[in-house]
């Protein structure tokens, strides 16, 4: 059994530590990852600290994974020893489900199983995920990376990436229509450079006034702060998508009343309370809010091939294992243009 | 100028008292119908109560209009005097935005002109409803209506009727799709008449055991009561559509885990309080929570003609003019299957 080093933590109180234990043995559909980066997503921190329920401990988080593969199972056609590779959000679903069969595990019926914090689907015990410096993956699960783009940019892209791609891609952002993201973050950042390549006309909604200059250099035309109403009712009815990539407690009528008709506001950021909906709002322009979970396994190869093609990567600052703790503190106050990106190369050494 | 008896409301806390006033005079669009039967939709009575703010007294309330045409201006091509006429939510809006000029007026930029409580766009007063003898309109917002049906029963088709007709077509419900109608009253009851005929296999989810009966009647397959957590359990993720009438306040989520992938909660009542949506409820499956409002003009004229082919009409006790008030407290208990409607001869003789 591959002996993996790792950051774990052991209770939802503890800061992440040093974490030894065995991944499974090679099994005939595996691919064995040694793992180069792995970015840190906020949901990372949310699971360490139980603030979601459910957190089984130890837990190695992360889930945002990109590695060369260093073995692979008698009946991997997918991989070669050598390969780049990528692990996202999931690594099993039931795959008979019908979600499962048109590559919408996220949405398998019986529940993904989780890159870490979930139940292995044989019942032999619990995920650990990317912090660590190798994994052990079914090929099904399991996604090609190119090694055109810098490989520690590409890590985010897993779950940044695709939770804001695949949203986009649903409502149907194309060339011409006026797309605002709202919170510019690790995943809005990313929501804000797909928007562009896809031609949109895109608007970043804040807090802070000072984020103004980056998200023009992402490529936004416009600018707005949340809290301006007399800014915000300006763009009343003005947006074909708005993507909601905010963690924090927030309402949803606000950002509702700047959608025009048949306007959606995508969801992907998880507020731990329930935001509420103005039924006003909601039947004015017949207007929808519709959640969006990462993607399947199909759409994040699309994504990633995608990203490939146009030179897409998350913007990020790299930092040793051993700094995860510090790190998390800063992401807590936003102090992290976007994602932050362990070099598993320190947990090696 | 046709002097016009009617009931109104004074003010917010009065009841309705007759009340006589002149309509306008016929101008070259104006179609001039007397009224036959008005519909008593619960917004009649949020708007005669002031609950929904900016009401405007006196006030005579009623979009659910049906009569006969009486008179013409010069330029009306689309009525002929004796014809049948329909007049419903709205009785003008821009006609020149965007939306208007796809017959979605409901959603006009500049927001459509309501049948009663609302500004003339001319500047000259107070839009009048149909609790009263006659009625003038601009061609452009009268409706054919059938001589094969009920014409009382036909009446709360001009609100009850495409509120949920609406939202069923935009859903794409079809053969086979499993539908759930959240609400059996006056537009609860269209819904599930609406889904039936679409070939829908229909839920009614209430609150009051005392509806199943009802619901099979109308069509419904499966009868669920909202608060036997153990019987909603087992319909989660179930429905590819549910139609949200309810206009008491309430939470969208126990209704969002019902939803199976790319499930939608189509909502068409006005709770005063705004509700609230749990976040892991949307993203889990793609879940879509979306507003219509009633539906445009032509939208309207196509429901009104699919009624007639179908032999649709609302379930329906006449009341005469003077019991209003009755009808109103009777309405706030849910004692009405499912719709009052205004037999206006009681105003007349």
């Amino acid at each position: 059994m591959p002996n993996t080093q790792s950051y774990a933590a052991l209770s939802a109180t503890s800061a992440l530590e040093a974490y030894s234990f065995d991944r499974r043995n090679l099994g005939e559909n595996d691919v064995q990852v040694e793992i180069l980066y792995c970015g840190v997503c906020h949901s990372d921190l949310h699971q360490a600290k139980n603030e979601w329920g459910g957190s089984v401990y130890p837990m190695v988080p992360g889930h945002e994974i990109v590695g060369k593969v260093t073995g692979v199972g008698n009946s991997v056609s997918k991989f070669k020893i050598g390969d780049l590779a990528g692990v996202g959000v999931m690594v099993d679903s039931c795959r008979t489900c019908k979600n499962c069969q048109e590559s919408l595990e996220q949405y398998c019926a019986e529940g993904m199983t989780g890159t870490y914090n979930a139940k292995e689907r044989n019942g032999t015990g619990i995920t650990m995920g990317g912090y660590s410096t190798q994994i052990v993956v079914d090929q099904r699960y399991t996604l090609h990376v190119s090694p055109k783009l810098d490989l520690a940019a590409v890590a985010p892209l897993l779950c940044a990436g695709i939770t804001t791609y695949s949203p986009l891609v649903f409502a149907g952002v194309k060339k011409g229509m006026k797309v605002a993201v709202v919170g510019l973050g690790g995943l809005g950042h990313m929501g804000v450079k797909f928007a562009v390549s896809f031609g949109a006309e895109v608007t970043v909604i804040s807090t802070s006034p000072s984020k103004e200059a980056d998200a023009k250099k992402l490529g936004a035309t416009h600018f707005l702060i949340s809290t301006d109403a007399d800014a915000m009712k300006k763009y009343n009815s003005y947006f074909d998508v708005i993507l909601d990539a905010i963690s924090a407690n927030h309402d949803f009528t606000t950002y509702l009343n700047l959608l025009a008709t048949n306007g959606k506001l995508m969801v992907v950021g998880l507020p731990i309370e329930s935001p509420k909906v103005q039924p006003f709002s909601l039947v004015t322009n017949r207007r929808s809010v519709i959640g969006s979970c990462i993607g399947g396994m199909q759409e994040t190869q699309e994504m990633l091939d995608y990203c490939a093609e146009h030179n897409i990567v998350s913007d990020i600052e790299i930092i040793k294992m051993q700094d995860i703790n510090e790190a998390y503190t800063r992401m807590l106050k936003g102090d992290v243009k976007y994602r932050f990106v362990i070099d598993l190369a320190s947990l090696k050494s």
